[in-house]
């Protein structure tokens, strides 16, 4: 799909159909999560890749019964690793890059995710230290975001946005 | 350009041609960048667009000389309104979702740069206080990429990547 076309069309995704994601699709999809830029090319984000239904249904657990979790075909947690990249740049590192890096190959990861015909969506809202455990992750692993991933089932409502206006000033504030 | 071919090919520019970028562009660019996903639809993203010159100068002295900033045709400063985020998800609205909507929106932002053969970098080092004052900033706008572009000059150098087996894991960590 076109660039701009796969970016504008792209939606939140929270029904998914039965339909299995490959492990092709799988691959492509986490290729294009890390090519993204990120600081210093430290690359301290990590996936897990989670296909589990047990596994789902306790990180829909914390995430405050996001059932959208549970009913993915594949679950992808995105996590950064604090000791990498706190190593590299120190807090600045560790508060603010470990988060953009991370993000960044999350929307590369969505729009492969979407160019293939999957959906998928950002689910922000969890107990760090229950998908923690959950996940077995390391104490210097923390875990930014959980990515349900599926083939779309239904109807993808199309959120609006603020004008360019509201939100883009020229030369200063 | 096809969206994974997108992804894969860019680059962070660092050395851009006298071109200027057009206003035209700028709104291709700046609409990709707003149709990021974000954290319950809050957009508390802001842009700050800077073409002068003098401007650019100050914003690449607060970058500790990061001099890519003042040769750039043009300088897009992403923000977050904390206020926005902060009253809709307290502490992780603003220590989490502001970093990771505004760095979803600066990757749309960088591959539709790409897309139309011009090039971006990611400047994620800069004192904040400074670069509030230079863009005038209400205390609640918070800076947090700095993306210099233009149309790339020479070569633009390759990063290489961790292998997939050094950064995913299966079903746990």
């Amino acid at each position: 799909m076109e660039i701009l076309k796969c970016i504008n069309s792209r939606r939140s995704v929270r029904n998914f159909s039965k339909k299995d994601v490959s492990e092709t699709d799988m691959d492509d999809i986490l290729m294009a999560a890390v090519r993204a830029p990120n600081a210093g090319n430290i690359q301290e984000w990590r996936f897990i890749v989670v296909r589990k239904r047990e596994t789902m249904e306790m990180l829909a657990e914390a995430s405050f019964q996001q059932k959208v979790i549970a009913s993915a075909a594949v679950v992808i947690i995105s996590c950064a690793d604090m000791d990498e990249i706190g190593k590299a740049y120190s807090s600045r590192g560790k508060d603010v890059y470990s988060l953009q890096d991370a993000a960044v190959t999350c929307q590369n990861l969505m729009l492969a995710v979407w160019d293939k015909g999957i959906g998928s969506c950002w689910v922000g809202s969890f107990d760090e230290k229950k998908v923690q455990n959950i996940l077995v992750l390391p104490k210097n692993v923390r875990p930014l975001a959980i990515i349900p991933l599926g083939y779309p089932q239904g109807h993808r409502e199309k959120q609006p946005r603020k004008s360019l206006e509201e939100v883009v000033h020229h030369e200063f504030y």
